[in-house]
């Protein structure tokens, strides 16, 4: 049972179903598509949107940066609630990576514009640039530049991958201002904005696996990163040094692994919510042989948690762990530099108003972690109230076999409508 | 107190420092020495080694391939007892692994021809050629040329790694005769030989460890390897793949050694003979990344043993861990071809009178297997009684740090006279 006439609900579809065909032959790039950041393929999707947006009435600015707001208006137009995402692509990616948050954005648009009503506040649609970070080696350039904090030294220093021209020179070129990103111009009055909503696909089978069709995600995680360890133990014959005698880095190394793997086990068993991953594990290739004991390994390792406190407890324990394996075993783990990044927690109000529309529509959803970084992390961080929903997708993100489904799409969508016909109190105004 | 006279045992000394300098002046290549299998340095080994048995009295033969037998005349001529050991080196290698074997031979010699006395049998110094497998992809080339048993295809496959010249034409170069060697042409008579000793500096800590001069050698270990194991999972979000659909490779190949680890320490408990060595392992270097779960590794199985039954238990017991790691975690292994060794034990009875002759000088010594392969498996495996002494190094071998104490040596040179002066009863005649 719907809120929406189903004649309202089609006119989402359509325009969505349109959308989606038309960046998928424009953008190819046989296999999957290739949307630069600052690029062709970019600029064509925003220009799709824009067109899209603006027939069903919206008003449109860009931001010194690019970034592209399309509002369509509200009853009370002091206040908006933002729905976004961005429309860049890795080199031969899905063409749902981002491009579905946006387009579900600019459907719900066209719901209210079937129906002929107005949501409780202006609806705007934030397109974002240069989410993926292959094109230009940083998180989230385009949301940085929309919330007026983009670190200015890097519209020199950061090169685009292919090109190796600067992201000043780019966003110039495309007819934008990188003296307004320099100064921090923003579009965006924080005090205003009730919510960030950013519908993207899910980029694990945590869906697929649950049989449900949407996610509503409880917040980013964060993450700890030591990218650079290394065990050093030392080489001698494998067949003649005895076990008592070794200082063997892989055997070292291994037990680590499996060690933080259990440990992982265990605070899964406690609810925590955390992953753990060796991503890079090597004994050194100038060095190693099959008749030597391992003398150093190289080891990589991501931990990610919604919760600082987890992240702290397993880094913690990570130190312990190596020194003491190392003391046991006569070698010497140097963890190497750590990096990471802030859990974003998404905001509770947000979390359970999407719940009351899921199950105001029947659609079953799944209450989960993002595990991936999205920009919501961002607007979440700058003090806005901010959700997510996953849409259900096979095979991954970040590759030419990205295969989310319409019907599941579509619910993600009314969910969202179903959100915006909520009356100010809904939202905590 | 010793059986010699210290003047006859000061002769095999000044004979033995006197070797070693020469071989360290004349086949010095900094840092360490270099003497490549059918090369200058290890012709002036060999030439230098014939000219101080020759002054003691001994007769030389050379065989088809080059080894050199130094006879020095025995009480029973129809009878002999060996002992040898190869003089090339790996390059830049230290100046005792091999050469230490043969100059305590002819040190031997020294003191029976000082003390003016002759042992039971003909005493025969064996001085293999090609030993080291860096120079002709093969191992113990010598030693099988001398039992007449080397694959004669090899002769003109096995190429020398800096030459890129075959085995057979460096035989030619040297004067010596391929054709005898395709033939199987020898000077051993297996059913003459009483006994085969290899003395052979130690190749790892064992003796420092113990603080023992010399170690006897109860056998020499074989092996099984699998150089080629792969483990396939598949490659996902490091963040957003769940612990429970995960097919970490990674996590899968540690938990692999981890297992194979635990299993050492249980025979070693059980008191069995055995090393385990994983000395390359690796996640798929052109795919791996911090952010993704590793689909992919490279896995490198070396195990060594005394004993037959031993590896057939660990290759049975790996086989079956990686079956079950592998169902439990969704991955798979491809353990890849496996190579190895036999065993070789060493002849009980030679065993014994080592350790008694070793007792009546009042030298303590390790009972100990040999974990790197030697010449003295060839001669053990054709059926000739075969023992081997280990003397203390220090820093490993193949590396211009060895150390060997004289001291040490001397007193390995000490056990084989005393040997060689047992009547033919104890040699079980």
């Amino acid at each position: 049972m719907s809120n929406w006439r189903k004649q309202d609900l089609v006119a989402g579809e359509a325009l969505a179903r349109c959308a989606f065909l038309a960046l998928e032959s424009e953008t190819a790039d046989p296999p999957g598509v290739t949307r630069k950041a600052y690029g062709e393929g970019e600029k064509f999707a925003f220009d799709t949107m824009l067109n899209e947006a603006s027939a069903l009435g919206a008003e449109h600015r860009y931001d010194a940066g690019g970034n592209l707001f399309l509002t369509y208006p509200g009853k009370d137009r002091s206040r908006v609630v933002q729905i976004g995402s961005h429309m860049d692509t890795v080199p031969h990616g899905g063409n749902y990576d981002g491009a579905a948050g946006v387009i579900a954005g600019v459907a719900v648009m066209a719901i209210f514009h079937a129906a002929g009503s107005k949501p409780p506040f202006d609806l705007c649609v934030v397109i974002t640039r240069a989410e993926e970070s292959c094109w230009f080696p940083y998180s989230y350039i385009g949301s940085r530049i929309a919330l007026g904090i983009l670190d200015k030294e890097l519209l020199n220093t950061l090169k685009r991958s292919d090109t190796q021209r600067t992201l000043s020179e780019h966003i110039a070129e495309e007819g934008f201002d990188p003296d307004g990103v320099r100064n921090g111009e923003s579009l965006i009055e924080i005090s205003r904005v009730v919510a960030h909503i950013e519908p993207h696909i899910e980029q694990a089978p945590v869906l697929v696996e649950a049989k449900k069709p949407v996610g509503v995600v409880t917040g980013i995680r964060g993450s700890f990163r030591y990218r650079t360890g290394r065990c050093l133990g030392e080489y001698s014959h494998s067949g003649a040094m005895p076990r008592q005698y070794r200082q063997d880095a892989m055997a070292a190394t291994a037990e680590l692994i499996v060690r933080m793997d259990d440990l992982w086990k265990e605070m899964l068993a406690a609810e925590r919510d955390v992953t753990v991953t060796f991503g890079e594990v090597t004994t050194n290739p100038e060095q190693h042989s099959f008749s030597k004991v391992a003398g150093e390994t190289h080891i990589c390792l991501d931990v990610r948690s919604q919760d600082q406190g987890v992240l702290d407890d397993m880094r913690e324990k990570y130190i312990a762990l190596a020194l003491e394996i190392g003391r046991r075993r006569n070698v010497e783990f140097d963890l190497g530099d750590i990096s990471g990044s802030t859990p974003a927690l998404m905001n509770e109000n947000l979390i359970e108003l999407m719940k009351s529309a899921a199950e105001e529509a029947n659609i079953p959803y799944q209450v989960m972690a993002s595990g991936a970084g999205h920009d919501a992390a961002m607007f979440a961080q700058a003090g806005i109230p901010t959700v997510m929903i996953f849409i259900r997708n096979q095979n991954g993100s970040h590759n030419p076999h990205e295969a989310m489904e319409m019907e599941d799409f579509e619910k993600a969508v009314e969910i969202l409508a179903n959100m915006l016909a909520r009356p100010p109190e809904a939202w905590g105004e």
